[in-house]
């Protein structure tokens, strides 16, 4: 082993409340929950991060995440879910974790997204644009 | 068209700074960013929510998120990515799209995750994790 305390989650080798697993991946509760319920799914390789995930795990692993995202919905009576992946800033664990927090109108957790801002002038948002642009990876050959 | 402001955007009918886009989605700029270069991905066809894209669609889709991830993290220098869904509850507009917003340590955008909670006890995780479990859908056929 190599370490990775979600690597031996994985393994079975350390104790966690499982709510589903898949040929990719592995999904159990996050001991220390935003609210309760709230799941971490993880693909059974160590990858650290979203972009780390190799082409071919891409539908196995989402599939396992919209399963985890339909059953805290429905299993919890939540409104909706919040579904997010921190990659290396804020990220606790360095193996890929995806959160499906179950949601409810009122419940406070909007206060994530403010505040935002605006660009200054279009010259700005077509910078910001040119930039990210400038930087996409190729598309991979999907299975 | 049904009215639907990222479904224009997807036509070419309403303007957006477009980053990237392939045959499954398009990527451009939440014009309220969280910080500057925050992106946001809609898969082509008009679904509402993570669990209403169809499995035939995962891998296209979340390709696409992961190179814009990629792309967001190398244009614009920044330390890590914050990839977040909201599915209907904090959802502005009624078309699946994912956030991908840069992150630097010490943004201050840390401060979503807290306050976290504990489980009182085994008893109420267990309750939490069976109930999830229980509303599992069945595997889907993936291609």
């Amino acid at each position: 082993m190599n370490g990775c305390v979600f690597c031996r989650i994985i393994a079975g080798e350390s104790p966690a409340w499982r709510v589903a697993h898949s040929p990719a991946g592995v999904a159990f509760l996050d001991t220390r929950p935003v609210f309760p319920g709230h799941v971490l799914i993880s693909p059974r390789p160590h990858v650290v991060t979203l972009t780390d995930l190799p082409p071919a795990d891409l539908a196995g692993y989402f599939s396992l995440v919209q399963r985890v995202a339909a059953a805290v919905e429905a299993g919890l009576d939540a409104g909706g879910t919040f579904v997010a992946i921190n990659n290396r800033v804020s990220q606790s664990v360095p193996h890929l974790h995806t959160h499906v927090v179950p949601r409810t109108r009122g419940d406070g957790l909007r206060g994530f997204f403010w505040p935002r801002r605006r660009y200054a002038d279009d010259v700005e948002a077509r910078r910001y644009a040119e930039r990210v642009a400038a930087a996409l990876p190729p598309e991979p050959d999907l299975p």
